[in-house]
């Protein structure tokens, strides 16, 4: 029974060790090394080489290394093959720090205070109780309610966003297309964690950014292609959003030169926010195989039809 | 029975308008009103005024309305006066908020990103996991602990250091002088939250950076005078340390062209960590009144040979 790792060889040196100790009855290969194709039951990657089940045609389950999958393109894969997202704790700790870290620097003001700074201007802007400040969460996932709990000990006040309804304790929880505009009023805080599916690209766009209150800032961890570049220029330019903290451009990396990278209060990070750590991977895999053995659902496994 | 304000006019009109409302029967004044100085028992104050017991002969508690009390010149206040420093949750929530964010950005290298970014270098840079970050925090009174309590559930592996003995659980405590190198070469990131004393004053000095690991990122949320202004920029300077998050220099407001307005890893803010936040202010000194009509000890009651 061959297992297929494809994607950083780095990382792939560290899952292969943790195989050799956790599951050494399986055929372990980093790519390009895969032992004989036929043998390969499980691909773990970022992306799948091109006609995958010609490369394995006795390939039962394609792991995502990343949380998302908008990386792949689901047409080249065959319908009936599971297809599974990242889950482990890896992941949600990184994308908690780096929300908490976000949404903390926006509340207390650190991108205005940074620009003061180069001014020399020794100047308190006023601190409004955490409990007066409104954060809200687009996507409501494992990293989605993770990071709202988290918020929750400091006191803000929560709100969420979703395709499908949700209900969290302490949030105020939304769903769908038409309950949009109430949730953006209310979030002076916007956090987006949404995947990446042809209804959520381009979400972050003017529209968007009006139905905010005035003055507010976003942080976006989940892909480039939720925003549009330009309406956040333009929503910064007027005031209607004070700053932005980007995690994920389109493209990745920024091209040179982009606006994004001299603007005083677009703070990027070049994806970062979050990643997949080998040692808690790997056992969220193997927690996986061990599931599919026994018949059970695997956690993650992606609904074709959502596209996440 | 008197109670005199004596600190922001702003906030003192907030305060007046509770101490109506909760505790009618004090005759409240915001100053330069006073009613009848032989009346007043109580002074809350940043500064009091000169000859405080001229002023004020029947004066029974001197409230500050920080929770440092280090501006008080104790030499001029008679030694049976009692001080009580201000120890309320609003101060509390803001300080919590403040060293969470410069933590987890040092955590998170958001200073060396913001580097990047004004390069248009667009590089990842490693990511540790919190339970192999090591976050100290000097001084364990009320806000070192909450600090402490909100870092343990990032999962940072944390330790503190203070003069008196402490047990906290979950943190490595240290104690006393011949403790702190040791403290010291556990601390990838260090907080000071102690009281400026004769014995802090000057202790971020050359020697404690030098006694951190090379690359240490520091948070001051303490007093401007706690640091040594030459000894940080030598330090940042040799790489010894990578980052500095100050929210009190010395002077205040820090003079112009001074060299941590443009030094691009230190992060200034205008002594904002923490405020007192007027309702919860009246509520804890309310509260400290009624126990000294009960003959209870007063909550931040200060001993004047330790200074806090």
């Amino acid at each position: 029974m061959g297992f297929v790792y494809k994607a950083d060889p780095v990382r792939g040196a560290v899952w292969a060790r943790l195989f050799a100790e956790r599951m050494p009855e399986v055929g372990f290969h980093v790519w390009p090394e895969t032992g004989d194709p036929a043998t390969v039951r499980y691909l773990a990657a970022w992306q799948p080489p091109p006609n995958v089940m010609e490369t394995f045609p006795n390939l039962e389950i394609l792991f995502s290394v990343g949380a998302g999958v908008d990386q792949f393109d689901f047409g080249s894969l065959p319908p009936g093959l599971p297809v599974v997202r990242m889950i482990e704790d890896g992941i949600t700790g990184g994308m908690v720090e780096y929300v908490t870290a976000s949404v903390l620097a926006l509340h207390r003001d650190f991108p205005r205070y940074r620009e003061q700074q180069r001014a020399q201007r020794w100047e308190a802007i006023r601190v409004h109780p955490a409990a007066a400040r409104r954060v809200g969460v687009m996507g409501l996932g494992v990293l989605g309610q993770a990071v709202l709990a988290q918020l929750a000990r400091f006191g803000f006040a929560l709100s969420g966003w979703s395709r499908s309804p949700h209900r969290i304790e302490g949030v105020d929880c939304h769903a769908g297309q038409d309950a949009l505009p109430g949730f953006l009023a209310g979030c002076d805080i916007l956090v987006c964690l949404l995947p990446l599916t042809p209804e959520t690209r381009g979400i972050l766009d003017q529209q968007l950014f009006a139905a905010l209150p005035r003055g507010a800032g976003i942080v976006n961890v989940a892909r480039g292609p939720h925003l549009v570049a330009k309406d956040l220029l333009a929503a910064l330019e007027s005031g209607q959003l004070s700053a932005a903290m980007l995690d994920v451009t389109d493209p990745e990396p920024l091209p040179p030169d982009h606006p994004f990278w001299s603007h005083p209060r677009i703070w990027l990070t070049p994806h970062v926010a979050s990643m997949t750590q080998p040692e808690t991977a790997v056992e969220a895999v193997i927690a996986n195989l061990q599931r599919h053995r026994r018949g059970e659902p695997l956690v993650g496994l992606v609904d074709r039809r959502s596209g996440y």
